[in-house]
């Protein structure tokens, strides 16, 4: 089985907090993430597929139809985006980079598969200490 | 000359623009960096101080001291903030990282000379592509 | 499912080698790495916990209480000492990379449980070229 | 489980082509990575071996002894070179990144096995943006 | 003083060789790097550009302009290309390094010249431990 | 004016302490770099030598000798080596990295002239967060 794996980069703001919450519990839960002012990242976004290379190209995927979808999909509705107030996947989510894996994950999956191609992982560097990685049955 | 840098990090959010420009304006000059609700990124911050090392120690500053003021003058201030909104020395300065760096040295300057230190270079990565650097008469 | 990794770092010096042989058989059989006077190492260490994420806040775990955990277990104990004399949950092993990683999960592992994470790997980077992982039943 | 990573890098040109189809038919898939008169590529080769680590030595492998088999076997005959023209192993095979991975693991699995090691995973980085791996029975 | 580094990243494929050496003297003094069917290397490029930051904006250049320049001067001729066979501005130069700072430099210096910016530096890095910078009156 | 920079790696065991102090002075001044059981690093070197490309070969040095040079005076007698005890040119200095990359210097200095070449800059860097750099006549 072949795993291919596509990084693309986005920046962005966001804050931890649910709106049900007032301010001091956010902070007391999300500590300094949940500043009312927004901070943000630089995002890291690792995309990866899997299956049996092409024997026609010998590629799994042409990389620029997977850098094209991860794109339109995901890039352009993220980058230099509020991901709480202007990210329409992430509408109703925390914005923690946990539900930002799931999101991306289903944001993926259904246009991969409609090229023939298995979404197999989904990891996020949020900062060089922080990796959250979204695999489904493993 | 012994050149020594210490590297911190921040992440903070963002927004590129004028108050005295409208957002079409601040838009046209800007791009999407000025997105009206804030953007952001992990920055990492190298500042340099230069000189002899101390014959008594072979050392030209204890880091510990070194780190304890650039978190003290800086990277308090910035990690996790808003930098147009919370930042007190880029009060009335437009977010460019260049002007970031220009506020930095000015912060750390005279503390490190209170310490005999010289400050030599405050250098900004905003992203894996972009770095700013300041030094003085060089 | 989801993976989340932390990043923690620790400095150490060790050397390879077993009291049961002498300085030319441990010479031997581990190389330039058996030096009696000691080498060391920049440690990365990579600690990933596994699971669902908590409705409540979008999070897997709380990185906060992860990187204490991670820190009062095994970086407290390692930055900075001397692995081979100096780390008790490294008693009576070889300082190989492989059984640091195999004694790190053994830190982690139940303190992890106690507060319903399950830990799902421990990766150590010995260097830029060396890694070593150590997964349970996958 | 342990799971043990060298990474060795090697330089080398290549062309993405079938020599059954004209120039334009290649240029129409590939793309600029088919130019007639190559490009190249720093790569990073990622091999894992895993199994339990010797007791005597606290060790799954020697690190000296893989990384013989890993330049005897494949960074020699890849280090600088035309992947198309001159690499044995990849004779007759499309020069993709996915059946490199693959011409890889067969050239490692048996030297490998003779040494009692289990080979587990190739991964191959052709830029910062683009990783494959080739893993069996995962 | 403001100095501002973009990075810009391209593949080609080089071989160092003069032609009136035959392949044994090019061997002799070039090593593998000589290879007469090529070899070929992931480039990262550095430019530097300095002066002082416009106080309407904050910025020495807009990032995108000076993308662009670099795009259209330096990345469209390079990437994915041979470098000794199909790179204008190396037409009659070694393929060396050295020799590909000094002529992107000159690419570089008039177009940036001509929007008021001060070219300062041309760094290249041909692989993880060799780099080759070009600095006029430093 | 080019300036050519070669990376080399080293590890090994080091202790910041003073003879002439006691422990108890050592731990006040140095904190944990002073543990009497030595701690250590991946120490990472950079090289920079500067001059005009011969025009012969468009090489300033060839690399192949650079390395050599390096490897011979300075990696091989510091790598997976203490450099308080087993460094002859470390020998009667703290071993601080201002210290180490002075000494470094004074190493390459002499040999790198007997080959008309001259040596600009010797930068460490001793983990991520901290670089020394020596530097003459800047």
């Amino acid at each position: 089985m072949i795993y291919l794996t596509r990084r693309e980069r986005f920046n962005a703001a966001h804050r931890m907090y649910r709106d049900d919450w007032d301010d001091e519990k956010n902070l007391a839960v999300f500590g300094k993430c949940s500043n009312p002012n927004w901070h943000g990242h630089n995002y890291e976004l690792f995309v990866t597929v899997c299956g049996e290379p092409d024997p026609e190209t010998g590629l799994l995927i042409n990389l620029k139809d997977l850098s094209r979808i991860i794109r339109q999909r995901v890039i352009d509705p993220l980058d230099h985006k509020n991901i709480n107030l202007e990210v329409p996947f992430m509408k109703g989510r925390i914005a923690s980079t946990e539900n930002l894996a799931i999101a991306i994950w289903e944001e993926l999956e259904e246009p991969l598969r409609h090229k023939g191609i298995t979404l197999c992982s989904v990891k996020i560097s949020e900062s060089e200490n922080n990796f959250v990685e979204y695999k489904k049955n493993h």
